[in-house]
């Protein structure tokens, strides 16, 4: 942040600054900065006409002083980590603050319009209604890549490939403002805000990024691979206050070899993003101290009894073959309004009114006068998820009238009068996978973790009330079962089984503040991600890659395991300018003007193209310039210095081994050979087009 | 375990089998299974004499057909891992079960002996000299390789050299009894068991991956990292029930890049090992339900006030400032072991008198007549920690005779009568850390993390003390300060700054069972990492692998960046047998006969040695065959395939890169061209031989 700030201040200061002064300090400093005060003297020149000559100098030496305690004490990339941290947990809370306060108005609204049922109907489906359009319209409008989750998008971007569209300050722009009014929307349409704020955490980052290599002038392409690394732990810890979870976040995003050097950095960003984002809402009279979003009140001492392991083991496999139909479900819907012909051009040309109609069909079906009334309908998403996880047993409050005052009031909107918990919350689960689905396909900016999240929690809380119902005194009659505890490990299980990742696990512990649950939640995830990774059954992003289909090659090979033994003959270019050892001025000079690499294969003669090394284009320059005046017949050979290649390929190498070295040694190009003699070219818009003719295949 | 089971009774059945029966069932066999029936038809002739014909073939039957429904349900190596973290768990709970009883024993006696000075002094002395020698003894005798931590050596294997006698049977055994021998001296000699253990972890891991080899034919070398990255992370996780820590540990102990692929394998491990630590643990009666180890009672709705956060961070600065002190001193100590002749040569002569002379100096320090009863060394380490982590201010014990008997019995320790608490925590802190500093010399199996943890809670334990004395009501008052949080972030933070690791602040969580300290935690432990990590200070893993000068190229890059950019060129050793394009049979046959090698470089001609590819030793004796039988006049390159050679380095590539590669890649060999022709070639050994040359330049 201080840098930032130290940044933009002396550009403020620079461009104020009367040329007297300038040139006076220029003078004086001209004898121990030469090159930098000669910069210093043209720009100065340029802004002769600024007031304020002692205020401006003095707040530069300050900014000057200051930037260099600051280099001292740690390198440039950590304070952008900290910038990166602070700034996406400040989005983070103000997209919440946000959101709170438009849904307490429409609650508001739709409580004084108690006793007319239209105007009620009206309000409770025109909103969401409203809120999808503006969304869809807006993102739509303003940047077409912001629509959807966007984190499949950033795992391609993350495995290496290049889409710079994803990364613009334009998307940042409508992805927030797109999220804020999707968020608007509530529980109505069920959508969260996870994966498009690792997105927003992504485009925070590049820019960031940017400016570091301005300023630095690093390798860019070596050090953003790091900071989008850093930004999809960030994304995580700042939504949910949960620094550990974004860790293992950012380690299942990377596609197959984590570097051990991002994972200090990810750490260091991850605490400041949560440490920011809860401070905030401690700053807000949200919380008297730093403490978690979801802080539940499990019973310490004895959280469940020993045989109800089995319990949290039955409800992984529940939510594993839950999550098989949901993603088997999600998959053919997202195909269907892609092959439709009507439905896929309807959505194109009428995003708006599209998002619009189905934000009514589905606020039709969740009218609280309607089927609304079996499903809670009126809490928000935070109050659904607070009210799953309380630790009583809702049973019990249903037949007894006076623990309904001591417990939360969200609770009683799952046990309506007349209608037991049990139906509301098998409601809840058989008509929300539907919905969701169906929300699936909304374009505009929505998250889909929160809301499976909150599903799974639905899942385990059934079954815990059931057992509840079924061992009124425990299982080993020592303590009471506590369905919360279930709807917790349910979560944890179910978003675990959908994503095929195991940090919804933590997640759900940092989210709730407590670990008693740590082994039940971990047991039921790793069965739940068993049972749904079976038969190589894609996730939720990796259907969404392959839908969609992205140039994210472990998607693909995850999907079809079969294509990771395919070579990379077929897809290799041959290179197209290329130098022989003995080329004369007049060819280099052709070259360099036909092509615009930086630098070029030189290869013994065209004919037995044996790989020399490569020669850079200042060096042919200087060859051409030499040239030029000596009027000498040397050959290339002779002048220019020729690199050796560090790395070679040959043609029997399969895509999978190429990707995995590109990426881990970060190299931009590699080249091919067979037998010595060079065959073609790879580069990451090479790797982009294999993938690509992959894709077509699965 | 069931399919080791499966394995032991399936050789029981065929030993026990009679030939009349087995030539029977062979008969019906032969038909579907031809390959294996003949196979079992040798084994069968062999034991005719053998009895109890049905029920061995019923038993064989079943357990053929458990072991095809195992299959069926996960791929072997998932049993590999369960079997990993089951054993794993069991030698854990077996050695902290064992130490306990003989720990017992021990104060028993000691307090038998209450009234006679002489008596308890013996007791007191000679008892951990008796088992430190016997450890020292027995680990040397056994095998020499037992004696330390055994992580450096872990690491250094993990990255890819072979270290073939640190993961031997003996090996195992000879660390399994020396650990349980060093542990039972008790908090005297003031030694963990963490490092230990994870090596015991790494030797299951590598011979249940013998077995997984033996079984299934998969490439041995491929498949070996895999399994000792996951037991790395289970050794963590079945020395305190603690999984997360365990993946955690598992990435930071990989060198450069973690392969994503074992991230799953590893979360499974370590749930298996910490559920059967944890189930053990309540099986055997010690608690209630599966529950932390060190639990405690931290209050859940105000863990801290926000001020406090401060004090927290400043707590990291000082975990960091006396962690540098420490490193510092364990590093010249070891030197100076290291290069002091007398020294040196007695303890590789006497290693048993030493380990008593030092156990008995360390036990004269810390007698409870004399310096003991200022430092509470009647408690065990693990009473140490469970009473460092008391929630109550033992400031107020001391005044106050009514809390005493309320509070844990273990706090009466610290504040004997007439010494006030702030006393034996400054003489605990300021002693033991030039004890500890002497106990790393022991040359007997030992862990050096749990007193790095206990010492930082007692460092913690010790700010905290002094600002519930500063701000007896709390800073903001509110609620008052509890020490105990205090020592858990010193805990974390001060181990996290000796090893520069993170995972222990997520283990101390994980330890104590409860979260309400994570942010705390996280602030102090990156805080005392950055202070401790300063000028590229080794970490105690590095400094010990930088004296025993280990070929472990990670430590070696930390502590001297520079040799980052040493090229390959000057260790590339020429290829030993390399072969024309237009080889005759009888220069084949020579080089066969010279060479041990499984393939073959072939170049164009050894004048201009262009890399061709290779030939693999079958292809070049069928073609001696061949050449035999029709006596033709046929050339190498006409009769055997040439593979393509898939990577090629150039003398330019960095050690650091080629390892990187060699690493990532799991590839054995790396041929080394320039220009096409070939140099040289890099295996694992010649790699060994590059990092042993560098170790010598730091």
């Amino acid at each position: 942040m201080n840098w930032l700030l130290e940044k933009v201040m002396e550009n403020v200061c620079i461009s104020y600054m009367s040329a007297d002064e300038n040139k006076q300090q220029a003078m004086q400093n001209v004898h121990s900065h030469p090159e930098a005060t000669q910069e210093k003297l043209i720009i100065s020149n340029e802004c002769q006409w600024k007031p304020w000559k002692p205020a401006r100098s003095q707040i530069r030496g300050c900014v000057r002083r200051a930037r260099r305690a600051m280099l001292s004490l740690a390198q440039l990339e950590w304070y952008c980590y900290i910038a990166l941290g602070v700034l996406t947990a400040l989005m983070s809370f103000i997209m919440d603050l946000t959101v709170a306060k438009v849904l307490r108005a429409h609650q508001w609204l739709y409580s004084r319009l108690e006793g007319n049922a239209l105007l009620q109907f009206l309000c409770w489906t025109l909103y969401p209604a409203c809120m999808c359009a503006l969304s869809a319209s807006f993102s739509h409008s303003t940047c077409p890549q912001s629509a959807g989750s966007g984190l499949p998008e950033m795992r391609t971007i993350i495995s290496g490939v290049q889409m710079p569209d994803y990364l613009s300050l334009s998307n940042l722009f409508a992805k927030f403002v797109g999220m804020i009014c999707t968020l608007s929307a509530g529980s109505t349409v069920f959508l969260g805000k996870v994966g498009p704020f690792v997105h927003l955490s992504h485009m925070v980052g590049a820019y960031l990024h940017r400016m570091y290599v301005s300023a630095s002038g690093q390798n860019k392409r070596r050090t953003q691979g790091e900071m989008l690394v850093v930004a999809s732990g960030v994304g995580v810890a700042s939504c949910f206050g949960a620094p550990i979870s974004g860790v293992l976040f950012s380690i299942e995003v990377t596609g197959s070899h984590y570097s051990v050097r991002d994972y200090c950095p990810c750490f260091f960003a991850t605490v400041c993003g949560a440490l920011t984002f809860r401070l905030l809402a401690v700053c807000s009279g949200e919380h008297e101290t730093v403490q978690a979003l979801f802080k539940t009140r499990f019973p310490n001492e004895l959280p469940y009894q020993l045989p109800e392991l089995l319990m949290f083991a039955l409800l992984g496999l529940l939510c594993g073959a839950v999550s098989c139909v949901y993603l088997f479900s999600h998959r053919w819907i997202l195909r269907f309004v892609k092959t439709n012909k009507f439905i896929s051009r309807f959505i194109a040309t009428e995003t708006t009114l599209y998002s619009a109609v189905l934000a009514f069909l589905l606020a039709l079906v969740t009218f609280p006068h309607f089927a609304g009334c079996y499903m809670a309908s009126k809490l928000t998403m935070k109050q659904l998820l607070f009210s799953l996880l309380e630790n009583i047993q809702w049973n019990s409050i249903s037949h007894n009238a006076t623990v309904i005052q001591e417990s939360h009031h969200f609770s009683q909107e799952w046990s309506p009068p007349g209608i037991s918990v049990y139906q509301t919350l098998g409601c809840f689960i058989l008509i929300k996978i539907w919905l969701l689905v169906l929300a699936c396909t909304l374009p505009l900016p929505a998250g889909y973790f929160m809301p499976v999240f909150v599903f799974g929690a639905a899942l385990g809380r059934f079954q815990g009330e059931v057992l509840a119902y079924l061992f009124p005194d425990g299982i080993s009659s020592v303590n009471v079962i506590n369905p919360g505890g279930y709807a917790l490990v349910g979560a944890g299980a179910f978003a675990g089984a959908v994503t095929h990742t195991l940090s919804p696990a933590l997640c759900a512990l940092e989210m709730t503040g407590q670990s008693t649950h740590l082994i039940p939640i971990l047991i039921a995830t790793l069965i739940s991600n068993a049972l749904s990774r079976l038969r190589n059954q894609p996730s939720f992003y990796d259907g969404i890659s392959l839908v969609k289909k992205l140039p994210h090659l472990p998607s693909l090979l995850r999907a079809c395991p079969k294509l990771s033994s395919i070579q990379i003959r077929q897809f290799v270019v041959p290179v197209g300018s290329v130098l022989q050892r003995g080329e004369r001025a007049l060819a280099v000079q052709h070259i360099l003007e036909s092509s615009m690499e930086t630098d070029f294969p030189v290869v013994d003669t065209l004919e037995s193209p044996t790989l020399l090394g490569t020669v850079t284009r200042a060096h042919l320059q200087a060859f051409l310039l030499e040239d030029q005046n000596q009027v000498s017949c040397r050959c290339l050979e002779d002048t220019c210095p020729i690199q050796p290649v560090r790395l070679q390929l040959s043609t029997e190498m399969t895509v999978k081994q190429t990707h995995c070295i590109m990426s881990v040694v970060r190299e931009h190009r590699l080249f091919v050979t067979e037998k010595g003699k060079l065959r073609g070219v790879i580069t990451w818009s090479e790797m982009k087009k294999m993938i690509e003719v992959l894709a077509k295949e699965v």
